[in-house]
């Protein structure tokens, strides 16, 4: 069994995520395709290096990503730093030859990630943009009921990823809400998930027709680099001005002829992780929320009519990629096996020489998207989204 | 106690709801504002009229819909007939001085809902447009925690009435799929609750950005008057044209600065009468869903972090209309509760010589909302609301 | 279409519902089995029964419920007292050789319940007992699933009816919390709902063993005799002694060899009306909870593995009573329409010369398992139900 | 930071999730009470146990569990067998010193616990038994919310742990149906969950009152060893006799006075690790179901009456352990965080020299319990549960 060193940079929210990832992926998938080595953690100074390699498991540590890129030893190069590094990264990943992760979005802007992903299509490296969240189990089933036809022609989609972490206007600057770090900010951090989703389940985007809003004009600016999510509140100190969106909504037109509509917002008090799409096909619906991840609902028209309602189903060893994880379903699908999943999937395109999706391409094709969803905002009008070359 | 005597014109779905209302509102609110006493029932023949009687309770019945609305022992004309009908009657019914309550949209066009909106403006007499999920009391205790500012100021709403009644092709071509009866297809016929619903709740339209679609171009021709919902089923005969929306999608910009969606089908397989919305304010979340209307549910930005989350709440003696309605919460709200409670809305306002809501200048500009999407589907622009003069 | 004139005794919360139905019902069920004709009601006082009259739409009102009884214009005498009049009112009413429908628990003990069945059987009447939501659809549905095997051989019965309208000490001592006028507290009020639920849909008890507690002793004094359910508070006048049970648990061996459970309380903060129950067959699943009325959720076993999951029906014209009802699901199923449904086939049973079902034999029955809980509760001891000679 | 090498005895389906925990565990929590080294696993044979080390990370693998808890460098001992050798280990286990982690139930019989309990006492070694389900974040966050108060004296649990994985008949006879090795069937497996959260969330058993069932009595004969759950099905080959229960269903006294009842099924179709409870306090509501395991409803009594209502809380930072997993609500929590909390208190007992419940007098006391529903389903009558020496 072949083993792949892997270069973590960042060790942060995603660098634990990935580095559970890499222990945990052989333990569900055996025999696993290859064996990931946490080899070298990269983080901002050589002491926070230092712990997060002993906290997540890693041999070494480094302060200076270049090393990292560098290295002959290391395969993988896994890319888990805020968005404005990601660029930089990731072609000097894919100049020394070293097949990449990055999180998502894959860049700030489209021209950012139009130079990765011809980058890592001319060192031709396997290459992969961790929107995990496609990776759900119920979420694949989702698409594999779609691909049989059990639910028809595609009518209509409607997501929304909607979060209440940052509705509180005393939630810190983190950079999450700077555009020269994030690019955007509903947009990029979460609407991306279900754009993505969206693609892999309904088909590509033809145009959009958005508005985005920042509700929240400024924030408590914050101490330390941390990415203060969830519960934290800032001082009563200085406060820095919010330069992303809060609030993204759009309507969409997919080049198959459905109609849909994409709504995410970081101010919807009582929704955490509300990441939810309602799909109407010609022969059926399909209905999923992420906070009740273990759950796909399906009706199918062929039912009965006295029979004839949504389907809870809980996924597991029946369902996609199920005899991996748990025996029985609902013992639990958390984050980690989202991770988990696309891991193996990663390591599986690397060990078999394949294609993995979503790859540098389908980050590029999203960063597109929202592109054309900032322009849309700023102009009222429709707006194409383009192709790729 | 004043008696105040109804002529109702149609003895469909709609006649039967506003009959059971009549019947019941005085058990539910004691002591009534009025007695309404079904006076004179009108129909397409003389034999459906007469059996309509006997069925809702009716001391007369009629063919001729004139004939009621010139008679002076009437008080109150009533219009449950298909929506082409609505003005000539409402028209009629203003210049004989009668009150009148029709069902919704309240006409086809906004060019006919100006007419009738001034002619009962001319006339002085009290109107009312049936509106009729507005006063769920989920809806309305959604209405009093927004005045209380419980939860803050209102940033988006997000509006849907989803249905599948005719998602299978063969379900019959009834007029609700003819423009020239029905005015508008999923737009008239359900969006325009939802778009009610916002106004209530979040205020007056600004401008609207929308797509419409007709999926299904074609139904069996259906034979007889009668409305064909749920799950009929039309033969292999032939076929005539739909020329109204299935769907329909629009953005909204709300005058106050809030944003917002709608979105209504009938083609969504596995929903019924999917009436819902969610709201975010600065302080707090409202989300209600019709199917389970005995709920609203609504989250307080106030709470404490370890027990913040969405309450759901079942409507009950404290709630509005609590009193009259059902001595425990859940023993439940159906859709004759929502009827009943129109109907002493609107015979309170006759007793006491006051306005009610939503009136015919409610009607009046849901039909100009209703345009303006229509027209902003056509162009792809943004299209602004007028007022009304 | 025969005319059948109603006597109804008790315009309270019941008197209202039964009203309701009467006035509703052949506005639903058309042609109607029969026309009841809201002849007379009686109440404590001829002021309280004149109001009633004018609330209900009754012709006529009295103080003296024997004069109903014995009226020889009355067709059916309605009992909607509270229960310890029900033995009188309908022994007298059958020996006047009334239809007789009573409220329920049918009675305070099973003996009272025999003499009321030996005093219809003997008179050959009509009779009902008003356990009304078994006539829920979604109720009825899973009993058409069930006569069809649609769940095979049933294993397990769970059934709950929990409220909270007392769980407050200061909820005011209502003849509810009084065994002379009760009989017995949840056990009598609500648990025998579930009961008749469980042998309308399982089968028969053999034998039950069961826990019953008071956990709230005392309650304020109530001054005037008004039912005092919801949100009502008493004062801090005197209290007297609750001697009825706030809650009740029992075990349960059915004839045909399933084993089940039912608890009640009105003790439990948060549920409102909360009527539900699970089944599982050797072939699938049945789960409801009256809360969300328009549902029935059915898993079953035939299903694929990959989508086999509860399936959530909403009741509508596909369905029991569908027809009659409201044209789309979830347009919205309220109490009344159980009472409605209830006086259909109530008046169906008088006009045709049958049966109807749950009569008297059924009411007595309940009663049977009533006291055998409640020895049960004193002994704990298994105790076997017997059979009605 | 100590390390401690554990040796881990079985590498199934526990043995996948223990070293999950292990290699995760300080990912989340740090910095870590003590770092866990995944030092020996063993299987059943070498080839197995060479295959389990590789797959689960172990350093060394054995067939031989006696050299494992016989090694001098082993610190901790983790028994992920099946129930017949939890008793033998662990007693070995103790005499030489380790400390020792079992999975439940800790044996088939209360006298095989008291010996194991016994032996873990005499030794001094920290000992823990694995009822992982109570370190669920919501459950967690249901005991902080009765310890505060907020919800009152209890006066009801409710409690159900149902399951369908082998509702089929044609679901192997794996060791889960074998007395001999699992000592009980749904009562060991998985009622013992619910007994254990009881415990932990009400308090301690007086008496219970049972009924047991084995509805399949008998199976196809298994070929290998494996625990076939989920979706298995047998051949046409031979059929084994089952000799434990299918379902148990229990009634409850608590020494506190308040009452209960757990049932568990693994025939429940459409359930798949549906451990809920519901439990009525003085002064409010819980409400938890582990097939949505991110959520708690609370319900206080103590909320306005026209906003009072079930509170769905999705666990997170604000809430046990929300610090060390994911940074906001409803990323997930699955499975595999239960174990790794579990093991994060097992190690901080460890280091800290200090108890962790539940340990193995928990573990014997829920014996003593599941031993006195036996003897209680067997005759029928209350049995007291025996308090420990």
């Amino acid at each position: 069994m072949q083993h792949l060193n892997v270069g973590l940079i960042g060790g942060g929210f995603m660098g634990k995520a990935h580095s559970l990832a890499y222990a945990a992926m052989p333990m569900f998938f055996w025999p696993a395709p290859a064996l990931p080595v946490r080899h070298t953690i990269a983080e901002a100074t050589d002491e926070l290096a230092a712990e997060a390699a002993r906290r997540f498991g890693f041999e070494r540590s480094t302060s200076d990503w270049r090393s990292v890129v560098n290295d002959p030893d290391i395969h993988v190069v896994d890319i888990a730093t805020p968005n404005h590094l990601h660029a930089e990264i990731a072609i000097a990943a894919a100049q020394a030859g070293k097949h990449i992760i990055s999180e998502k979005p894959l860049a700030r802007t489209a021209q950012e990630a139009k130079q990765m992903y011809e980058a890592v299509t001319a060192a031709g490296v396997v290459n992969m943009v961790a929107f995990n969240y496609r990776r759900t189990p119920a979420i694949a089933l989702a698409k594999k009921f779609i691909e049989e036809g059990a639910i028809g022609r595609i009518l209509s989609f409607r997501g929304t990823y909607l979060q209440d972490w940052s509705a509180n206007p005393d939630s810190p600057l983190s950079w999450r809400f700077q555009k020269s770090i994030a690019g955007s900010g509903a947009l990029g951090d979460i609407a991306t998930h279900v754009i993505d989703i969206a693609r892999y389940l309904v088909g590509e985007f033809g145009s959009v027709n958005a508005m985005m809003q920042t509700w929240i004009p400024e924030r408590p600016l914050q101490t330390g680099g941390a990415d203060s999510l969830g519960t934290a509140r800032g001082g009563q100190g200085p406060r820095g001005a919010v330069d992303v969106d809060d609030q993204v909504m759009t309507m969409i037109r997919f080049e198959n002829g459905a109609i849909g509509s994409v709504e995410a917002t970081r101010n919807g008090y009582g929704r955490n992780n509300y990441i939810t799409f309602e799909i109407h096909g010609t022969e059926g619906s399909l209905v999923f929320n992420y906070e009740r991840r273990d759950e796909l609902q399906v009706c199918f028209a062929s039912d009965g009519d006295d029979r004839r309602g949504f389907r809870t189903i809980y996924t597991g060893p029946a369902h996609p990629n199920g005899g991996a994880l748990w025996p029985i379903p609902a013992l639990g699908i958390g984050y980690g096996e989202t991770k988990i999943i696309e891991a193996h999937d990663f390591f599986s395109a690397i060990a078999n020489g394949t294609e993995v999706r979503p790859n540098f391409a389908d980050g590029y094709k999203t960063a597109l998207i929202d592109d054309a969803i900032v322009q849309s905002a700023e102009t009222g009008e429709w707006v194409e989204v383009p192709g790729i070359e």
